[in-house]
């Protein structure tokens, strides 16, 4: 008989390899699997699905100890997973964690966040696919929760699989203990009062991204809502974006 | 009796305002209202849905003209029309048009693209948006095609709207003339064999992007079969990335 494989085990972020969220991920996920981190070699926050095209990328080994080898790469999260899983491995990992980001990315965040896009591009290529953040964007944010709880989904999801196409998308509240885990749909929302004015070295204004979240969802069962009592939420998020109950009134448009 | 205003549409890009694709697009777009222009100040090709947070952004007025204005800016797509709506705009526009793209933007390609990143910012603002692409990535590239459907889209969109929500990607091929637009679906499918393997300057290997769509998808009506065919595709796309399908049996796991 021979010996099953190991899961392995594919893990970045939009922090960079540096980031604790990544390192206190790694410790967390320890003994599930090999490990093999792929990921930024600085900040990468809110490049969503980048792609990097006009100049080449490249990766260099920082790390490695039994089961666990740490790369860093110059391009973005997705481009970190294209790296690993076309150049890097020469399997198909059974499970990417992306995380844990320092900083919430609960409702049209998924959009702009750079670890949800490595985790959908996970899920582009068959590889069941989890990204964990916490709500607190401080360095030494307390990622004991987060570790815990992403273990616990990702045992299961290792044990499971998700349907093909379908990722998922944990957040955690900054409450210490977080009161459970709850299975919900994206909240409805935007981000308003987007910039601050300031104005450069020879007196041009510039404008500094900034604003506060809106909730505008009228249902129950948001991730925002439930971050708010001090649950994390799990949402199942899919790669096609198509809108399945409008297509029907749109074949209708008399277009020509 | 007040003078009804003109509608007001927001034009912007992922190709910056240079390139052909985007004044072509002002050009078929003149006569259907006020145009405003706030695009990206040089080649900003699959930024996604990416913002700049860590550096500041600013535009700059390059030509105005009768119901015409063009600014160019420094940030991203989605910075574009988040600076557009928030700071520089009376009003929130009527529509709002991203393009016309130098390449596809079919099924995953969505996901990458600042062209599409742009048209689901719209979205989130509840302005009614369409991402208009040419699979043809030359600067040269024949958009007669385009702007006529282009055309056809947005003055339906202004006069029946769009759900909340729901924003529309518009893709032709580059068959002249085009056989008719497709209403349908986002084909599954992914990229392969994406990397080239390069040598920098001082002999380190490097990878560049590259690679071929494979279309995965079983079902008919897809985005990628229709163009193929040599008809334009029209799928409508959602914010909402929730996979609803999913919720009963991920609600059902025990997670502790």
């Amino acid at each position: 008989m021979t010996k099953r494989k190991k899961p392995l085990i594919l893990i970045t972020n939009d922090d960079g390899f540096r980031a604790k969220g990544i390192n206190e991920l790694i410790q967390g996920l320890r003994g599930l699997g090999e490990l093999v981190v792929l990921a930024p070699d600085g900040p990468r926050s809110g490049m969503a699905s980048a792609i990097t095209s006009l100049v080449p990328i490249n990766y260099k080994l920082i790390r490695q100890e039994e089961d666990l080898r740490v790369y860093s790469c110059t391009g973005t999260p997705v481009d970190c997973v294209k790296l690993a899983i076309n150049v890097l491995l020469d399997r198909l990992p059974d499970l990417l964690v992306s995380g844990i980001n320092h900083g919430g990315n609960m409702a049209i965040c998924v959009h702009y966040s750079g670890t949800m896009g490595a985790t959908a591009e996970g899920c582009v290529f068959g590889v069941p696919s989890i990204g964990v953040s916490l709500l607190d964007h401080r360095e030494d944010a307390d990622f004991s929760e987060c570790c815990r709880l992403g273990r616990v989904v990702a045992e299961k999801v290792l044990a499971e699989g998700l349907p093909r196409g379908t990722y998922l998308n944990l957040n955690l509240p900054t409450d210490v203990p977080v009161k459970g885990i709850k299975v919900c749909h994206q909240a409805e929302g935007r981000w308003v009062n987007e910039f601050k004015e300031g104005e450069n070295g020879v007196g041009e204004k510039v404008y500094w991204l900034t604003g506060n979240f809106r909730n505008d969802d009228k249902l129950a069962d948001n991730d925002v809502e439930w971050l708010d009592k001090g649950y994390a939420s799990l949402v199942p998020c899919k790669i096609d974006v198509t809108d399945y109950g409008y297509l029907e009134h749109l074949g209708s448009w008399d277009l020509g």
